[in-house]
Formats: C-alpha cells, structure tokens, sequence
C-alpha cells in the first residue's frame, strides 16, 4: 500500500506497529501536512532549515558511532557511506539550498540549537554508547524511513502548486528511496545476526523496539519546533 | 569440584568451556604457580604489584562503563558498588601493601604501564564501546572470577611456607569470594533478560563467548609480563 | 552574598555568568517558587517526583562516565562516590519519599520518560562521549549546584507553612551541601590541570562553558515539564 | 631532510620529539628494514597483511570515533573521509593484494586476532572515549604518518630488487601522501582550536604527546608480531 512502505524491512515495520500513535503522529504532522497543501508559513520551514543544518551535524555523528559500533565489514560499510554522504554532500547541498532561501551560511553557523533538535540527536548517540549495533539502528530508523515514507506519500497527494516541491522531490527520489531500501536491508540482517530468525520472540525485541518508538517521539518534537517558527 | 567453581552462573560455566585451552593457560599460568608454590621471584610479584595499581584504574574505568551500559537499576547498582570499591578502597589497600613491599605510592604512579596491561583494559573498554552490557560483563568476568578461582585453589594446593599467602588470602576470602557470588549472580540476570533462558541456542552468544575468551587470553599476557619482571 | 554561592569555585561562576539569562531563569523557576511559597501545585509535584526518578538513573549513567573519563585517581574517587551515592542510597531514599506520598515504586518503574526529562541527560551523556572529563563536568555542574544554590535560597525565603520543607532542607542540608562543595572543589582541580591557572584566556573556555549553558537551558525545560504535571 | 618529513604539521614534529626512542623504534623497525632490502620472510609478510586486515577494520572504527567526536564541520569532513576510504576502498584492496599472495578473503575473515594487533586499535579506541578529539588524533597519528614517513624513506633507500615494492609505492605515492598532509593540517587545526597558538605551554601537552607516544610503542609491538610470524 502506498503510503506505509516497507523498504523491505519486517522488522521495520514491526518496530513501525509498536510505536503505536507516535508514528502517525509523526509522519501526518501539521508541518508534514503543511509541505503537502503548501499552507506551512515560509517563516516555519526556514526555521526548520536552519535547525535541520544543526541536526545534519549531529546525525553524521549518529551514524558514525555505527561504524565504531559494527560487528561485520558490511555493516561498517553502509554506515561509513552514509556518514561521508551526510556531511561530504547532503550538509553542502543543504547550505546551497539555504542560500537560495536567503540563508547565508554564516546564519546556519550562527543558529542557536533548539532544545528539540538536541534532544533527538543525543537521544540516538546515547542508545549507541548504551546499548550495541542494534539498539543504536532503531533509534537512527525513524528519520531515516519516516523521511522516505513522508516524501513517497506527499509526492502522490501534494498540491500542484505547493513551493516545498523541492523538497518533497528529495525525499521521494531515486536517491533518497535507494537509500532507504539499504537501510532496511541493513536493519535485517543486523537483526537476523543479533536476535536469529524470530526477531519478535526474544527478550531484547521490546526494549529495541522502544528505541524506534522514542526516537519517533522526538521527531514529532521536531516537528513542532519546526512549526513553532524559533528557538 | 574445588578449582573449578561456577559462582553460581552456568553462562559463567559455558563461557569458561568456550574459551578452551586459554582458561587453563591463564588459571594455571606458571606465574599463579610461583605464587602456590613460593618460587615466584620477588621481583616479579614487585613488578606485577606496580602493574596492577595501574590496572586496577582502568578495570575501574571499565566497570564504570557498565553502569553507563546498565539498563536496570539492579545492574546499575552492583557495577556501581564495585567502581566505588576499586577506587576507593582497593586502590587505596594496594598502595598499603605496595608500602609494606617497599614500594612508595610516587614510584606507582611513575610507573610506566606495559602494553599487556593496557592492551588488557583497553580491550574490555572497547568492548563496552563496540557492544551492549552484556558484550563488556563478558570481557570484565575472567579476571574476576578466575581470582577467585585461583583463590580457592591455591588455598587449597599452596606450600605451607609460599612468601605470597596474604595474596592467596585475598582471593580466597570471604569478602572477595561475595563479590564472585554476586558477578555470577549479575551474569545470570542480565543474560536471561538479553537472550533468554536458553542463551547458547542464540545468535549472539558466540561473540559474546569470544569477547570472554579474549579478555582471557589477555590475561594470560599479563602474567606473562609479570614473570617477565620488567615492563 | 546569599543565593549565589560559588561552592569554592571560580571557574564555576565563570561558568554561570557565561550562561547570561539561562541561569536566573532555571534557579528562579516558577516551579522553585511555587516550592518556596508553597503554591505549587501537589500534582506537578508528583509528577516530578516520577520524573526525577527516572532522571536519577540516567544522571548517574553520567557520572559513570565521568570515572571512564576521569585521568587521575583523585577524579575517579569523586565520580565513584557520586555514582554509588546516586544509585545505592539517593534512588532508594526517592523510592521512600515517593511511597510516602503515594506512589508505589511500580509506578516509578511504569512512568513513561518525558522529552524534556530525556533531552537533558541524553545531552550530559553525549557530552562525554563527545569531549573530554571537563566537557562532561561542565554539563554536570547546572544540575548539582543549582539545586545546591536553591536550596539555600529556599531556605532563608520560604513560607513557614510550605508542604515542600522536606525537599528544601535536603539540598540546603549539610550532606548536600558538602557534595557541592567537593564538585566546586573538582571543578577547579580539573580545570587548572586542564586548561591552566587562567582558563578563560584559553581557546575551549567558550566551548565548555556552553556545555554549561545548555545543560542550564536543559533545566528550565525540566522545571517547565514538572509544572505541566504531565508527560 | 628526507626520512623526517613533518607532514606541514609542527605540532606532529613535537610529538614526535617528545616520543624519544619509541619513534625510530617503530619507523626503522627490522620488520620495516627487511621490507626496504628484501631479508623480510614472505610468510611474515604474508602473516603481517592478514593481520593487517583486522587492524583497517578497528582502525576505521577508531577514525569513525573521531566523527562522533568533531568538534566542526571540517574535523568531520576530513573523519569521515577517512572512514569511507579505509571501509570502502583500502579494504577492497587489501583483499585483492591479499588474493594475490595467495591469502583467500575466507582465510582473512578466519584470522584470529593477534594480541599485538588487538592491543594497537583498543588503545586508540580508548583514548578516544577517555579524551577528547585531540587526544583521539594523537593516537591515530603514528600509524597514518609513520607509514608516510616509512614509505618515503624506503623509497629512496630500498633495493632495486626487494619483492616488497608494491608495498612501498603505495605509502610513498602521491595519494597516500596527500592523505599525509591533510591529516597534518588537521592535527594543526585541531590543536590550535583546544590549546592556541603555543601547545607546548599548556598543561594538555605532555598528556597529549603521551599518547602519540604509547601508540608508537603499540606499533613497534605491531612490528614485533609480523616479525614472529604468526599469532
């Protein structure tokens, strides 16, 4: 069904099922909703920019402590292109993007960190040095897929004349659903490697799986920061 | 069968099997032997007393990383009670035995450390950095519970007249004999709550058994440095 | 002058006039009035109770790492004690007060972390990992000293009647302020071993004093979260 | 003079003053002098690369620590560069080289790790969880410069017919000697950001170049290993 990929991750979706409401409450957000029918405030979604650079920075560092945190050669590798994507390429693209809306790089470095933004990412680095691989994964998940889920929906609901098309387009791209699809292939096997074949039946499912739905919390949180328009 | 204790833990007893020929090779090392027997040189154990003050800093670092790791407050709580017992009591013990050998607390801290010593506790705290809770008790445990093996049996075996009875006294005793009770007690606990009543049928429990045969082979290193006598 | 202590530590109050505003708006809280007056409301009391459970077990994950950062013996035996005086008496006494006033010890284990609870030690925690034993201290202090601060303000200005008396003399009390008196103590050795005899003129004074500032911000969040009286 | 390069970095110079006997130790190594006249063994080379395997694996770790770790935008950048090369590119190639000498990527995979080995990247993991950035590069140093350093000394020196060529030309090489110069501008960057203009003044110094001193000693253990020729 459109609207509530898969990214060929069962585990995913089951981390997705436990979250409950907070995964709606994330991904159909007002700010979410207001990409889609273009009425978010322009003022709103510079704001978001602006923190979102910050965010870029510390999820870099996320994903990062994956790489110290990996167990197999292939679990370092997808974390360490993600990582050098992250800051070699998306952090650039981002200050472009910024600067095309009037946001001078200096502003970005400038920009005071939201306690929501910073709440999120340390969140995530904190699971990492808590818990393992895994633990870590499922709290870096629900940006990662829920960005991917959000730009796959909004690119077949938006309005035609919504001026967040750009944005939308990232998300819902080739690129960005690639990627996507290598993490969730990731999010497999690191689970099948870790807690076998039954996932759901082992002790350690619940707490993981807590993980993601914190991690989703805190994006709502995000959202409303965004929303909110200022630190 | 004295000598080969489970301190109450058959995942300490399976760990131990996993290890093969490296447990032995640690637990009846030449130098554990010296101690028994008495022909330990004096200059060795001096070497490895000024060794172990450094150790003991870092092993203290180590399981200050558990409490960080701890995801309950009971585990929270033994880690805890033992970093404050390192530091504040046996480091403090050592220096007064260090005193009683000759040794002054300013040639402790000049000492240079050797690389068996810090490749030991430099393992165990990447293991905590790499793993969960689990993977860093599994990496704390040899030297914990092989003193207390070796305790047990040198009380048992050890010359009448060995120089060295106060170190056996030590690990044999009662106070030091709880707190192998209660590792054990915590390897247990936080094995079931991770991988269930049956841990050798998971995936994990093959690492977690190598991270444990590791920090025994590291072990043996170091009563290897310490027969040596010199850093 | 009283209400302001420095705690022995001029680095410290380097540190508090660095953090501008943030500082008055944490110690002067209207949540810290309303216990001085005694018009906070029982409910939001209670519910910070609940939360400060939880936010005690995370504090001293904390501190933890402070010991696995520590570089000399002397920071390693303070951070063991505040770790093991957290987890081995503080959260039992919590458990106490909490039962007194009529929440059951399931309740504390059942409550669900609020954000602003879970935004500030995640913080604390990934300034250790990310910086050094003087970084993690600076995002260590607002907490400790503040609530020594305000204790001793509380204590001279509060209403005879207040139901919050309890909580006003244990942080105005001797123990605890003799434990601020010990981190005012740390915070300067370890500066000085550090940074120097003059830290301000030296490059990361302005980095670790914003570890400061936001843990600072962190607080007021805190305070914000108990007033509402829910998650 | 050639042999001594400071890789435009003097803060690296200082350190390696500061490394005493421990830096020629490990850069004119009878492992490194065999490699230059062609005496070294073939099965000590062959058992040095799979060795070698292990370590870019836990070193890549360790570099993607000194992501989590960055401070800036551009301390992250250069990490994770760094990160992806070593994970997805040197390790390809060291599986082909590898393959060439006749070591299948199965027999790499099913290497036990060598004491030596594991002792060299935990140090460094270490120091980066114990300190700071800094502390994290210092000990990361050794190994990428003194390769560069290595490489363009035998370059000039080695034999017209040692079998070892291939492994001269690519530290001598202009890629690996570019990768040399920015890890120098980043040493220097890095520490004129935490220490000023004149590191060798403040207190951080000797801690610091302790560490650059104790991995060199972890590379000539390193060397010691492939020497011996087998775990």
């Amino acid at each position: 069904m459109s609207g509530t990929p898969d990214f060929g991750s069962k585990v995913f979706a089951a981390w997705r099922e436990a979250a409950g409401p907070a995964w709606p409450a994330y991904t159909g957000h007002a700010f979410v909703r207001g990409l889609g029918d273009g009425t978010l405030p322009r003022e709103a979604f510079l704001h978001y920019l602006k923190q979102d650079y910050i965010f870029l920075f510390h999820f870099a560092r996320a994903w990062a402590l994956a790489v110290v945190k990996a167990e197999t050669i292939g679990e370092a590798r997808l974390a360490a292109a993600v990582v050098d994507g992250l800051v070699n390429t998306e952090m650039s693209l981002h200050v472009e993007i910024c600067g095309r809306a009037g946001i001078a790089e200096a502003d970005l470095l400038a920009e005071e960190e939201a306690l929501e933004n910073l709440a999120y990412t340390r969140y995530v680095t904190d699971a990492g040095l808590s818990g393992d691989f895994l633990d870590l994964i499922a709290a870096l998940a629900p940006c990662v897929l829920g960005y991917g889920e959000i730009g796959l929906r909004l690119k077949e609901t938006a309005s035609a004349d919504t001026p967040y098309r750009e944005w939308i387009d990232t998300y819902a791209g080739a690129d960005y659903q690639e990627l996507c699809a290598k993490v969730g292939a990731l999010i497999e096997t690191a689970t099948a490697a870790r807690l076998g074949e039954r996932p759901q039946d082992t002790p350690r499912f619940a707490a993981i799986a807590d993980r993601f739905r914190n991690a989703t919390r805190l994006e709502v949180g995000f959202w409303d920061m965004g929303l909110r328009g200022h630190v």
